[in-house]
């Protein structure tokens, strides 16, 4: 770490730094610039307390980090990118994968019938929501394990794989048990009790990122599933808060460009939570594809209008194949099949 | 609710659009603009579908909701201003509450002396945490039940009542059992879950802020708490997740004013995470006593340049002196005790 | 407009609204709800006095408009993509469109060999800073006048078309002498007096969105443009700001897909200022081509790490070509040429 | 300033930097680190060329600051708070001043009585818009020239100073002969041409903060002003743009105290801009007593309904006296006179 000392610091205050470098473990080397001086603190800042404490101190004007604080998941550790296989879907190769269904599990014919229509269209894996993160207490929570028990009948009539959000701990074994990928949604990028629990079950994990999470901050939250010996991780853009309006989230496409550079982990984006309008999820698929995403996730419902959550950001059956099929120029300029 | 419709909708597209909201349960009553016709649907918006699904039709512009989402919090539910009595310790009325102590619960003394200082120098509340979220996984990570047990011993050596944050469903049993407030942190401000299980202890729940939540997200999580049955609530604002670099996170001083205005309950501000540096602590107090506050939580460490956690935002037992005094002035001008 | 009135509003104080609104010009139609009393005012919204004012009755709870505040700009007053001709080089239509060319013009040596490397790579379109504004005054400024003469000795040497940045009313005529393109940086981006005197030369103008605008704001600046006269406008988004720090700005890519929705103007992406660091440059020129950008503007430099201002975004000969040649089969794939 | 090498990175890699460091004319002291080095840039970086050009290269993980960008508003540079003479009415000592007036100028009758009401209630400052810039090219722009000589009416009828906003710099001159003291708006925060133009009339210059400016923005294009010779400088927190919905914008208090602790220069709050609602501009002003305002600046409208510009934040006669009252104990709290 770098301890930047105020311009008119004395040599006590500096001495005192020095001292308190010392004592918190690290070997302090004092260079003397023009105006500032500033304190070289050689050590491993993954093992040793932070330094950040000694702004507290009058004569110290700001504390820098040299070092990255994720380990297991950087590309450092592990430069070739790895592949999770769920089942035998692979994803994070040069396959694209596809993850659809609706927003809500509402019905065995509402889930069976798109489960039917996103194969069709190409997806491989089936998404749908039995416990639902509402923002009102008086909106659907979802169908809970009548939910789980028709995906598990959507997996065993379609040979779909499963994925649905786990929202508390208490339902990480039951729901593991029905589902193939465990969704930790946006509201729980940072529940770390939920994610350690989670990695436990051995199960793939697709991570959100937080509304108003830094990249470094996601990669910091998968390095906690990681750190149990669970590395099938995905991560999962869903769009930032913003200011802006006009949509939902801010889709952040740059993040995926970031997250493949800086992890071996395979990167999916969610283009319906990302904008919030279903007008908007083809152009933003498109947009994943070109930045170098493993796949995508998409909201799809039999009829939005009448959906019991979200529908504003569902596509209908003949919008998500016409979807499926405007990718296909994209993958093959990319190099990539789905 | 308002649908709004593009301004070239045909009569039968209008048409389509009252049917649906006929279907989901609302009254449809149309009105014919200079421009464009909206159609405001007659119902009561907390109980029925929400309408918003209906942006998926091509020819809505827009759906506007009326009525506000939350109802046991509001204001107009309870037009006077809820006193929560923390067994003996009243909060939300004339008398503005100091609630104080370590980041981390480090070690006996540690704890103790703290107890003591902030006691001495008019908190009524002693604060630390046991179980701590921290970014990294490789960062303490707090001392847990021991951390517990050495709270409880402070309790019963200085009398002061405790807040300790809770992280997780599985732990709100033994956590509930050794404090007097349970702490829900930011990054579980949307942990649904966790709010209800901890509401079902009847103890006084602390929800602070999250990093981006609206403050209509804010109130409508603390319905959760409410709609079991439990009013216990402070409200906390501890800064919002902004551009600005020069502070951790941007504290709101005018959410403080509006969840008094939207709420009857009490509204804490946290000013160390609120800027995450100890030497605004101060001037960010003066700005929560003046806008309305109910009280501070204010973290104090005995040697904040070596504390565990989070010492930069850390004041110690002579800062946490001197700002106690500092407030008097203010809290007489705005007719408040402390 | 539609004016949301508060639950318990008595009938004198909707009175006093309706009566407001017909002040105002707006003819009221009152629509009684289960809760809540809207009224909705009928009148053309973009020539009447707005009624946001009544938010300060009591009585008031919100005021919502319906109608889009943009015309000219609109996709409804021009339902066909708008093609820009810049003497010859035509933009938005099939064509895809490189601008390129150094942060700053710093010497004739470098900018021409710049202009013929990046001529040679693919570009049309040259671009050079004459005039900086840096965030510091102590900063390089541009060469200015000198700028100017240089940006015009390389288009009389390679027949490229050149843009730059005007920053001051005072500087509009000489520059628009010297320049094919006019462009509005984003610290301008509502600066209303410069548009519109920039607008006044017929010439065409890069409109940059601002650091922190929203894409209506965005559309309504460009209004101003239109509304001289003067049709000839490119969007250019460049990245907004958030908390995120990895990055400079956040490339908000969906705003090309929203704004060539809504609008039937070009939309240029800034992929150099979007991100703010080289590396990143390629894969977001991916995207922007993907989300369906008609152009990119890219900055390039003999010598980056030596650049007399921004330096870390800039790409090298050898990288602009790569990129260059990276685009081919993503433009192919979304049938469109360079 | 510090470059962070990557943890591999070659001997030759490494001394490639060095030699780069040395070429841009900083000397260069190599740290060689438990798992990397850094290089410290030994030199004045305010009037070097900055080494943040070195990210481009591949070794480079991150280049750091040291030194602090800005000299002349530094309290650094002058430790004592600085007090700006308008004419008699002294801004940043112990006397607290209260500007008030219309959003926009609109006629004589409107101006004059609320001239008198604001004098009444104890403001020495009259703020008035004669040119407005507007979101939208169809809203109201403001009266120009007519507005000018209204102030001037005003100043000379009642003895208040004048704040009115330039927009232009072609407008500088006959804007600085009809005021005391020149505003530059948000929009305008970081045109710099603008800035220096006002800077050279010698008038005080109120600076508003940028809607997404960070501190040290603000503080640099202070500097800019200084630069000039001109030290007459307040600056203005108005709030900053966040995702934050139920206020126009989230007024950033802490700002108040980090600029009054940055530099020397006094700070004022504008609350009506700050929030965008009338009914919280009171809380507000206390607030931004309490953290050390020296002033406030708010809207006042004799029937805010029906104003031509921004009535929903404006206040009333009556709001604006009662606001002023109430502000009295807190002013005495502080040690502050009006």
């Amino acid at each position: 770490m770098i301890i930047v000392l105020r311009p008119h610091a004395t040599p006590e205050q500096i001495e005192e730094v020095i001292k308190e470098v010392g004592i918190l473990g690290y070997e302090p080397r004092p260079i003397h610039g023009a105006h500032q001086t500033v304190i070289a603190a050689i050590g491993d800042e993954t093992t040793h307390h932070t330094l950040e404490s000694l702004n507290v101190l009058p004569q110290v004007e700001g504390v820098l980090r040299v070092q990255k604080r994720f380990k297991l998941v950087s590309r450092e550790s592990h430069p070739e990118d790895s592949v999770i296989d769920v089942d035998g879907v692979k994803i994070g190769g040069s396959q694209f994968v596809a993850m659809a269904g609706p927003c809500s599990v509402e019905s065995e014919e509402q889930l069976l019938s798109t489960a039917r229509a996103v194969k069709a269209a190409g997806a491989s894996i089936l998404r749908g929501g039995a416990y639902k993160p509402r923002t009102s207490p008086y909106e659907f929570q979802g169908l809970g394990r009548e939910g789980l028990r028709l995906l598990d009948l959507a997996r065993r009539e379609t040979g779909l794989k499963i994925i649905t959000e786990v929202l508390s701990e208490r339902d990480v074994e039951h729901v593991a048990a029905a589902t193939d990928i465990l969704q930790i949604g946006a509201r729980n990028a940072q529940n770390f009790r939920l994610l350690t629990e989670a990695a436990r079950t051995g199960k793939a994990i697709l991570l959100k990122r937080g509304m108003s999470e830094r990249i470094e901050e996601w990669l910091l939250a998968a390095e906690y599933i990681l750190a149990e010996g669970n590395s099938n991780v995905l991560f999962c853009e869903r769009g930032i808060r913003t200011f802006e309006t006009y949509t939902r989230n801010t889709l952040d496409l740059s993040a995926v460009a970031i997250a493949k550079k800086e992890s071996h982990l395979p990167v999916i984006v969610d283009p319906s939570q990302g904008c919030g309008r279903a007008d908007l999820v083809c152009a933003l698929c498109r947009g994943a594809v070109a930045m170098g995403a493993d796949g995508i996730i998409v909201e799809v419902h039999p009829n939005p209008a009448e959906a019991m959550s979200d529908g504003q950001q569902q596509v209908d059956f003949a919008g998500f194949d016409a979807l499926m099929r405007d990718l296909d120029p994209l993958l093959a300029a990319v190099g990539r099949t789905r």
